[in-house]
């Protein structure tokens, strides 16, 4: 049986959220889930709960990486922080994958440092899934490596390629790289040579995309340096929280206004389950040694629930394994290219 | 008498809504009004309107350069074009400012190779106002120079606060560099040596800002490269559209959510003039040696008409005549500290 480890003790709203988490997917899938983080708070939590016998364990771990803590300096000063407990015991193969909505600086830093990278690639990223006009997005690094070589950014459409035909389960994923302008002569040194790249790849290559392109579901994988990439999951995070700020200070003035927001709100709930990231199921980190699904800090139950699912589907589709097979062929294909 | 030249023929609505935003200049302010372009489709235009005597003329211009075409050679070889006969205006000194609503990039071309820069001015920058939750801001570059200098960012900088200090008549405006974190040690080479630069500038430097800050309002002037500047503003194009389209598609499903977004519509309607980019009048291309204003492509008759008001106020203020001596005392600083 599949085994997931869920840092207990990472995220907003931890070990609450994360534990409600950790009971739906032993209830709903068939997992065994080790808890790991301070065991007296988590059995405390876990009184709330009925759980399905034999699928839920808790691993204790004494320290906690808060959000605000320096990545590096954390996970060497603690030791026994939940994080570096859960992924110690995947380094052990005791499980399968690890879940977190931790410090995200910090997973990584925790991952990269003790599984190592995967045969053949040269930098771990980050992808996160999101909502677009056509279904789900995968966008790739958004804050691992924010000063990336180009052919960084090939192998991150390698790896964005496979999760999102094995998992997000799209038929021939195609891969856009984020641009200025959609012509070829376009942007930085960088993207020009990204572009070339991924051109000859072999892969499923739509071209550039734009900014405006995100949101529109143009490709299925949208490949960018980790600076750009963060700057866009942090301005789309500040945009709604500015136009829902808004609009409440404009509905507080006017009392038909009010009245009509009451009546649109299965509207805004349709719009918001077709949008919710919580169904994404958190951002896998791709190119480490190990399955590592970094969920958003601020998840709820089910949001942890369905990073769990995904987890397990890396797992099962060996996505790793994958990965390791198709980055070495194409480093065997450039070669010859060159030779 | 200030004398401003329009591009009659550039953007989405041209002529139609740049003829009326003529009008409403010419009629509004007291200025002199020149429209470029092709003499007998404005002169049929203007039919439509009453203009104050002796505020608005023709200039006739035979050629167009449309919003899809590459811009160097576009400028090259239309030498008639509405955009090149207004700047060659500017150049003679025949008016004292260019607003143009057409192709950005040939816009900047344009005005780079004819104009020349202003002494000292290592890049030209684009720089664009939006609403923020406190007011108008400014961000810097957002396309001119996609792989800027660290030294070019400090520029921007300088430029974008004697701007929004003169034009957006902010006190003391402060200045934010985007990055991917808020400590000094974040971000790439380029932003940490640009840090370095803004902090011992004398600007009102705040530090790092994240995407999550573009639209808080956090500071008044955003200095990032082109690339990043780029993307974000399609993405903030984009997510309105994609949100503007789900709603609809939703509501048409549901009569009393229709019902509820009728009421709503006050409220809509003072969110959208409270953020409406016609009210903030264009960007200003920085650095170029004469007052260019870019209007959004999209632009109505209001918004051209504010974009002949803030390229007023530059000249008025004598913006570019505080920028060269601000950039030569900066430049004789920065000799100083390091003899």
């Amino acid at each position: 049986m599949i085994r997931i480890a869920i840092d207990g003790m990472g995220g907003d709203y931890a070990p609450q959220a994360i534990v409600e988490g950790a009971v739906l997917a032993a209830n709903e899938f068939e997992y065994e889930i080790v808890l790991v983080g301070d065991e007296s708070s988590l059995k405390q939590e876990l009184k709330k709960y009925q759980v399905c016998a034999g699928r839920l364990f808790v691993h204790h771990a004494s320290e906690i990486i808060s959000m605000g803590e320096q990545p590096v300096k954390a996970i060497k000063r603690k030791k026994d922080s939940s994080l570096n407990v859960a992924i110690d015991l995947l380094k052990k193969k005791e499980v399968d994958a690890v879940v977190t909505a931790g410090n995200t600086g910090a997973a990584v830093a925790c991952a990269t440092l003790n599984l190592g990278l995967l045969k053949g690639i040269k930098r771990p990223g980050i992808a996160i899934t999101f909502p677009s006009e056509h279904g789900i997005s995968l966008a790739i690094d958004v804050g691992a490596n924010v000063d990336p070589q180009p052919d960084h950014l090939l192998q991150y459409a390698i790896m964005a390629e496979i999760y999102s035909r094995c998992v997000l389960k799209k038929r021939s994923p195609s891969i856009g790289l984020l641009n200025v302008g959609e012509e070829e002569s376009k942007g930085t040194e960088r993207t020009k040579e990204a572009y070339r790249l991924l051109r000859d790849s072999g892969l499923n290559f739509v071209g550039n995309v734009e900014g405006r392109d995100f949101f529109s579901g143009k490709c299925d994988c949208v490949v960018c340096d980790g600076f750009v990439g963060n700057v866009v999951l942090k301005i789309a995070e500040g945009i709604t929280d500015v136009v829902a700020k808004l609009f409440k200070k404009e509905i507080r003035k006017n009392p038909i206004a009010k009245l009509g927001a009451f009546l649109c709100k299965p509207v805004i709930q349709a719009i918001r389950r077709d949008t919710n990231y919580e169904e994404c199921g958190g951002a896998p980190l791709f190119g480490v040694d190990g399955v590592v699904i970094i969920s958003h800090g601020g998840s709820s139950g089910t949001a942890i629930k369905n990073a769990v699912r995904v987890a397990a589907q890396s797992v099962q589709q060996k996505i790793n394994h994958q990965i390791v097979t198709e980055i070495s062929q194409n480093e065997k294909e450039l070669k010859l290219d060159n030779s």
